[in-house]
């Protein structure tokens, strides 16, 4: 793995080649989204099926496009019920850490007779987008669905696409029914987003639609914003490992390749004060991608994406890592929790040497949604508060009214908008004849 | 006004008829939206000269792009003292409400040595939108730039369309000194939130963009949207008041008058279970609508997209309350509090009959910028929660890892992830070798 030495440039060069993996960038693929879109907004299911039939050849029609309770009781026939064991555990964890996120309704009151306050009410309807093909990612399922139930959400809608046999994945819809799902259709692609945007005759319209899925999935997503609300435009997966020369080189290295093997375009940085566990780290890097079943991948993706940057000082090292603003971070220097509160841009921050950043993906509770490609710069990971909505509260006295109505009405009057004073004004009159 | 009898079909009429407005919907402009994206990424400052010039008339160079503090003193000179002590109490209670949104970083820890927590940091940087043009909007200044400043946003940068002097109206740009902008930009219109969004040699980029503005801006918010965060995108004002027997006729006709002078596309509702009541606000608005400065827009608005609903039950009133989804939202009923319990989608709730719509508008403290066209069932008004991110914080301990190791891997591996169970196991291998 290549190691190179941090400075201004070559951090700059770094993020620019980065930046490259953006989805937002995937502009020739815009018009055909926008067609597709466009489609089942128009014809609802008939698209839908006809797409279906075209992408994942699989035969859908109206009446297997929704998933049956027995297609659900055969599928978890057929998972392990090893799994589906940690799957609980798993679960249980999750829903204890995202119980914690609930935000509460309140009010605050003055004796005059004001309540101003925040009521917060749950999405009615959410839509989870799962990608198909030959790998399940149960892991995923519960992270989507898990805060949206949290939240409280009635209606919470899986797509995912189907195999040529019209079947869904069975460890899919087992993690998915275990999580609390109320409807599964099969349905995956630009086709299902659209799908859950516009309404079809099979498959009411959602509020908001959350998940990964392919650059066609993205596009969908970026293309129905605002008639629907979307989590995070999801990008490659990445890690970033801030080590000093404290690090266990073996750990460093195992973690930065559980990222790297996610698919090629997928990030692997360890920034490091010591240029020892810069070398170590890339020998056992060597070692260890020999032994690995998804050694491909990983190759590619170190060699495109993955960096080990030497920094003179731990603060040159930190202000890399608040640039790159990684997705998944991990602190492994003598004193972590100090320098955790100097991170300003990271999705998840796995601090010390026995938090590695599978835990985070599979079990500890913490939402594996995370934002990618320096998002962190102003996005988070996927909360219980993506599930909510907040409504102001105001209630005024006539007494509060009074005290303040001049102020109103001359505000009101400075921005030329009298049928705004009036609204004041016609109170107060009244006010007036009841004195 | 037009009396409606509220029935299912006329329901879904006039839900089609509002989303009519929906800015997602101007698709012709977006190619011109995304011809100045592009530009002004390619060519930074000239670009922005340029279209301020096309767009604006207004001469703006390196020189004159940023105003200074001699032209903030001079702009305060101009405003009339008595505004600057109205703003200032307004100020003081919006900072006041938007106190009480804060959120604070937490953390949850167990006796095995585990630790999770969230971490919140403010946005390090924010860009807002403030419409040029004649009139001055003050109160939006205050309501974007006020949650920014509480959350602990250090650059708050505003953008602002010059006059064809090249300057930009005093009492917005005193507005934004008060509240605490720490640089304002004179350019406009989709040139602007490009700006923002990818920076100039002028203008650096920031992280989200906010503030209401026409199509040009709403169009180019969507294109930059995951380069850099966005607020939602601002459709025309909206207010529905929901009233029984019990209301004054003469305030809710004024309060529907306030949001109906706001523009053409500006829509005011009156649901009522009470016919009487209803002939009486269609006499009221007539009456008031002679008197109004902004009678042309009034009439207008009210023909297009203004109507009085006469519903059987109070159960149906709320139901097509909860399907238009207001922006503003009136409640004038015998038991106001008890209705709104039942309101499930709303931007903000002004219960009873002294509670009028201007009061949020300028002076109560909660935020004025809200959803409109149906999107408060996803999303909330503007708040210091748009300014923050959080970062998931996870420390295990040796011990709490080796207690669900083998959970872990068995789930990594289920999803085919070796080099994820890799991670966990060399640090088991290692809590083996040093036992």
């Amino acid at each position: 793995m290549r190691i190179v030495k941090l400075n201004e440039t070559s951090r700059r060069n770094i993020l620019a080649d980065l930046l490259k993996r953006d989805p937002n960038n995937y502009g020739a693929y815009a018009d055909t989204v926008q067609e597709i879109v466009e489609t089942v907004k128009r014809d609802g299911d008939q698209a839908v099926f006809a797409y279906t039939k075209e992408f994942d050849q699989a035969e859908i029609k109206a009446g297997n496009l929704k998933v049956t309770e027995q297609e659900i009781e055969e599928a978890m026939k057929e998972v392990d019920p090893e799994l589906i064991e940690i799957l609980k555990k798993s679960m249980k964890n999750i829903r204890q850490f995202h119980e914690k996120q609930r935000q509460y309704s309140w009010f605050d009151s003055k004796p005059d007779g004001t309540i101003l306050g925040q009521k917060i009410t749950p999405l009615e309807s959410v839509g989870v987008y799962v990608p198909g093909g030959k790998a399940a990612y149960p892991s995923s399922v519960l992270m989507n669905i898990i805060p949206a139930e949290v939240a409280g959400v009635s209606r919470i809608a899986m797509v995912t696409p189907p195999g040529k046999d019209g079947k869904v994945n069975p460890v899919t819809l087992t993690a998915a029914h275990l999580a609390g799902v109320t409807e599964v259709y099969k349905v995956g692609g630009a086709q299902a987003v659209a799908a859950l945007a516009f309404g079809t005759e099979t498959i009411p319209k959602v509020n908001k639609i959350v998940g990964p899925g392919n650059i066609f999935v993205a596009l969908a997503k970026k293309a129905v914003y605002g008639h629907v609300s979307i989590d995070s435009i999801a990008g490659p997966s990445e890690i970033l490992v801030l080590a000093d020369e404290s690090a266990n080189p073996r750990f460093v290295a195992a973690d930065l390749l559980s990222q790297a093997e996610h698919d090629e375009l997928a990030s692997a940085i360890l920034v490091t004060t010591s240029m020892e566990l810069a070398e170590k780290v890339s020998e056992e890097i060597e070692t260890f991608t020999r032994e690995l079943s998804r050694r491909e991948i990983i190759e590619k993706s170190l060699d495109n994406y993955g960096y080990i940057l030497v920094a003179d000082t731990m603060k040159e090292a930190i202000h890399a890592v608040n640039e790159i603003a990684p997705e998944h971070l991990e602190i492994i220097t003598k004193n972590p929790f100090e320098d955790m509160t100097r991170i300003h841009n990271a999705g998840a921050i796995f601090i010390g040497e026995y938090s590695s950043e599978p835990l985070g993906d599979y079990f500890a509770g913490p939402n594996h949604v995370l934002p990618t490609n320096g998002t962190a710069k102003f996005f988070s990971a996927l909360s219980v508060d993506d599930f909510i909505k907040k409504s102001s509260i105001i209630y005024y006295s006539k007494e509060a009214l009074e005290e303040i109505h001049e102020d109103i009405e001359a505000f009101a009057e400075a921005e030329h908008l009298t049928a705004h004073a009036n609204s004041v004004k016609v109170r107060l009159s009244t006010i007036a004849m009841s004195m």
